[in-house]
């Protein structure tokens, strides 16, 4: 099956919005094994909407639109869209008692204009929206399929996924079952280079994304039910634990920082931070985890020499001997945040970030990382590149990482 | 004078990437006063490139394509140009030098597919790329404009900023001069209310946005020269400080947090900070501003009640009486963290960011900020809805914007 998808909104030609919809709409489509032709941006007109339409049309066999759902005056999509199929709209009593309902629940009056959201082409069906006013819209003609989305991505994701991807998982008589496996502590191209054989499999396939110092490998399957893409997707997920399973933090909605604090929990120990030139970062990302608090009671940002001296009892000879920068200084960090607290663990992040302060001996994106667990203390060394924010991102992401092998260990 | 975008890769029609050059382009064009008729996505097809080319170049002035021009088999978008143009692609000898020269500065070895990078359609000249391998192109013909630019936005961007924008000022006989005014402690349509006659000129043009707990306005100037530009801005600039004066703390590239650092330096203040459910992401932001050693030198995540009473003495009782979420524990941590570290002025934030620990009298997403400066203390309570991430990042938005309105007194 071929699609084209099509984004309406004159917002889209000016800039003001960053098309996400479109990439969200083109990830879904492939995990259906639905090709995307190509995609079209169209502004709000009635005329070059009905072209849009009529030409993509033509040349695939499902036609997405999304945008120009909503009450004002420039959204024309279903206009367009009836048009095309050479239809009529009519308003739907259905949906007006819907939208109604949905006005008197916020407690705000209903406006002419919106009465229009109500309206659908003849033969059409409507798509519900639980997170706006406007429905979707999905219409047939001569084995042709075209859907209508509205555009705020909140009210697009959910639609899709819950209304109008069954209808085409249907129509691929198939259901999709994708499971992520997310790493640490490997390049992208080391990644691929250990499963570059299975990343060319068909069903499931096996797709590699990389970022914020991650990287994750999805397992789609195809089948007809979800128990069996879920046993085809397992051999495949077997075959990568056993390559990567050194690599592996955890699957799908799972975070790093998740996986640390599970693994303090299960091993009953607790976490004090001492962070330098990432100020704060890497106990943010801590705390975002809901009931860290059975693990992190406190951390510090020892910014100044004096503030590592006084708080964490970091001997100032170190600091006047080897500098704040520096492997001593991240052992004294690491074992002092831990005893001054009590903590079990101590971790310790110091190092020069930039854009001043660097030296031909330690240059900018020198970052010293200590770990301290129940008296015994390792420190890692990382020389980075890149912006002061690029380099504290790293920093902290090192940091979990580190702290997460340790503890798997 | 009327533009098309082509944005091209099958990445982008599997999902894999969002385009946001796509959205830059559009925003850029529309700046200049170009109008763009429409955007296409293309996959790696030299025959369907081809189309969209011609397919463009007969319905606008300006075409300009992204992606492609890389050194692998499927990077066809120089190939489609030129076939649509008619001529011939030729090595070009200088960029072939260039080309040497950046591998040899990297120490690689160059690929010989990577030659293919300095080839360029007949009659075409290029366009200089300082961040990547692929030169741009640029051609005409029978008064029609193709551009080809590289895919990656740290390249494109700012490829079309040093060298295509000004063939395009120049053909629009005009110069682009933009500002941004940036407030803080209004909300968008509050801030549109003030200025919603200034949002219908059309040179200077004025436009807002809004993102991440700030409000933004952006003045546009389009003239013959910069000084001109500059000079049209700066009644309608002055206009708008009449008018928000309270809530600018910034022009264009500047933050929030730089310009907190700037008001503490320029007093001579230092600052610390608790921060209990924000967990370090107020220091986080502080420790983004280079230099900000000078008035900031430690800070504490307080997260349990222990850390609260140990580290910045609030008094047990307070705690006892009141609960670590409390005007009476947000005054006392601010008072504590400033006397404990000597800092002359102490921000503290404490709150409930959920999903747990709601109760009726302290639902989530209650956050107090307290904020001691020399001696003189004041607290905010803030009652927010939304996710964990969401409550936590608008209490180190709102943190900020009490210190900045504080230090602005």
């Amino acid at each position: 099956m071929k699609a084209v998808i099509i984004s309406v909104g004159t917002e889209l030609l000016l800039g003001d919005v960053v098309d996400t919809n479109a990439a969200f709409l083109s990830r879904e489509l492939a995990l259906l094994g639905i090709s995307v032709y190509t995609r079209v941006t169209v502004g709000d007109n009635v005329q070059r909407l009905t072209d849009a339409f009529t030409a993509a049309l033509q040349s695939a066999d499902l036609v997405i639109a999304t945008g120009g759902l909503g009450p004002t005056e420039d959204d024309l999509t279903r206009e367009a869209a009836a048009a095309c199929f050479g239809v009529d709209l009519r308003c739907d009593d259905v949906l007006l008692e819907d939208l109604k309902n949905i006005f008197a629940r916020h407690g705000s009056k209903m406006t002419d204009n919106n009465i229009k959201q109500s309206y659908l082409p003849d033969g059409a069906v409507s798509l519900k929206n639980p997170n706006g006013t406007a429905p979707g819209v999905y219409m047939e003609k001569d084995r042709k399929m075209l859907a209508l989305l509205p555009g705020p991505p909140r009210e697009c994701e959910p639609m899709f996924a819950d209304f109008l991807r069954p209808i085409l998982e249907q129509k691929q008589d198939a259901t999709i079952v994708s499971e992520t496996l997310k790493m640490t502590g490997i390049g992208e191209s080391a990644m691929e280079t250990l499963v570059r054989d299975l990343l060319d499999s068909t069903n499931p396939t096996v797709a590699p994304y990389a970022g914020n110092s991650e990287v994750h490998l999805r397992v789609t399957a195809r089948a007809a039910s979800k128990p069996e893409a879920l046993a085809m997707n397992a051999p495949v997920k077997r075959e990568i634990y056993t390559r990567l399973s050194e690599y592996i933090y955890g699957e799908s909605d799972a975070s790093l920082e998740e996986a640390v604090v599970s693994l303090l929990k299960r091993k009953g120990l607790t976490l004090a931070v001492a962070e330098s030139c990432t100020g704060g970062l890497l106990a943010g990302r801590i705390t975002a985890v809901p009931g860290c608090s059975e693990v992190f009671n406190e951390s510090f940002v020892t910014y100044s020499n004096e503030a590592k001296i006084e708080r964490i009892n970091v001997p100032r000879g170190i600091i006047e001997t080897h500098g704040a920068v520096s492997y001593q200084c991240a052992e004294a960090m690491a074992a002092g945040v831990a005893k001054t607290t009590g903590a079990s663990a101590g971790l310790a992040i110091t190092g020069i970030a930039g854009p001043g302060g660097g030296t031909q001996d330690k240059p900018i994106g020198l970052v010293y990382i200590g770990i301290w667990i129940e008296g015994k203390c390792d420190v890692i060394e990382m020389r980075w590149s890149g912006s002061r924010e690029r380099i504290r991102q790293r920093a902290v992401a090192k940091g979990l990482e580190v702290l997460w092998r340790k503890l798997k260990a």
